[in-house]
């Protein structure tokens, strides 16, 4: 069997994440049908990131077996062909056969965007937090610094949701201001669930002067979710980039 | 009665365009919905650019009589609590009673927006037109060059379209390319039916190297539809601003 990486850019709004759900159209199983109609074969996507319903993705990243001798760079037209303009197969190609995508992660990038100002802005806001309150962004980023580090984040892990450990290590946030668009880049090596959603929620709140910035430490130790703010909206979160090291990237 | 000024975000992808049709839903019917639903009154609303479906604006503007007596910046969140996401209006203000939203304009500002890469971008696909081969920005810039002034640009009207005079000052077209997006600004007093999307579609042709630039003075003295590219499409069109002098800005 060959192993194909798929890298996948969707529009989030119409889908009820990336996951398959009774009822509801996800990427996987809209992926899956295109794959099949493509192959003939039914296959398991082993998608990098489980997007939530409305959250979007420029450089999610997928795999699959196959038996189809097609050139590897084919199946990106083909699926395209296949599937709905919301989502576009940027690149395919042939990975080892022990890759996947989801356990062969290294790091993620995320971007977390809000549209900070009286009125939404329509052209942008699939893809934004419409907050109506001006941010300060010195102080999110005060904030935002406490959490860059290897830290136990269950404060920030949807109440719920199980993990084997609640360690993490962030890398980076970056926080940009460009007229009223803040955008919240989270790089690191794995994400617990809601846990972009729940930081972006708090920074926000530090932003808006409701929290203070300087709490975040405590609000960190605490390990219980109530400690947080509130989860940011699906919208405005990214899956930017999957990255595995050289050889599969 | 008070005259009062809006002005005006949209995504056009829902819609008919601005004008009230038959059996389809337009900007001017929406808005109009949300004025009656506020002040009670059926008003005509004067719209500065008639854009097209599918057309989007982030800086339309129109006005309307009313004799309700709300403060004039009020209108603007009343109206919003009545529109769908995609319409938001960003401010309300009084005008004089002779101010006129299409007649006062002195500039329009346009953007067409091109995504040139193999594979479209599902997170700015409803504003850009796709087009899978790269561009020539430079040869795109010599061509647009040659339409910068006041001309008879009968070349760039959709067929079939009337026009008192054809003639009309483009003061500016920039194009700038960011990664794979290159946005073209169209500045001028006024543009003819379907003019910028109809520029736009013959720079593509000259930036993909199937027109020359240098055949753009012959294409503006041909005066006729056939000499000139084809109409790109509306969803890379954006209403950017309209500009009055600066009382009623």
């Amino acid at each position: 069997m060959r192993n194909i990486a798929l890298v996948i850019a969707y529009k989030g709004t119409r889908y009820a994440g990336w996951q398959r759900q009774q009822n509801a159209v996800s990427i996987d199983e809209t992926i899956g049908d295109a794959i099949a109609a493509v192959t003939g074969e039914r296959v398991t996507l082993y998608g990098a990131g489980r997007t939530d319903a409305g959250v979007h993705a420029r450089g999610q990243r997928a795999n699959f077996k196959t038996r189809v001798r097609m050139p590897a760079d084919r199946f990106a037209p083909a699926l395209n062909a296949h599937l709905p303009r919301d989502i576009r197969i940027q690149k395919s190609f042939e990975v080892p056969a022990d890759f996947h995508s989801r356990y062969g992660a290294k790091e993620k990038t995320y971007c977390y965007r809000v549209w900070a100002a009286p009125v939404a802005d329509p052209l942008t806001d699939d893809f934004c937090w419409h907050v109506r309150f001006p941010l300060n962004v010195d102080a999110m980023r005060r904030g935002a610094a406490v959490l860059v580090g290897t830290h136990d984040f269950k404060t920030f892990m949807a109440s719920g949701s199980g993990a084997k450990t609640t360690v993490r290590r962030i890398d980076a946030i970056g926080i940009e201001q460009k007229g009223r668009m803040i955008t919240f880049t989270f790089c690191g090596t794995g994400f617990l669930y809601n846990m972009v959603r729940i930081i972006a929620g708090t920074l926000v709140e530090m932003g808006s002067g409701r929290r203070d910035p300087e709490s975040m430490a405590a609000i960190l130790a605490a390990k219980g979710r109530t400690a947080a703010g509130a989860t940011a909206p699906a919208r405005g979160l990214t899956l930017e980039a999957v990255a595995y090291g050289e050889e599969n990237d």
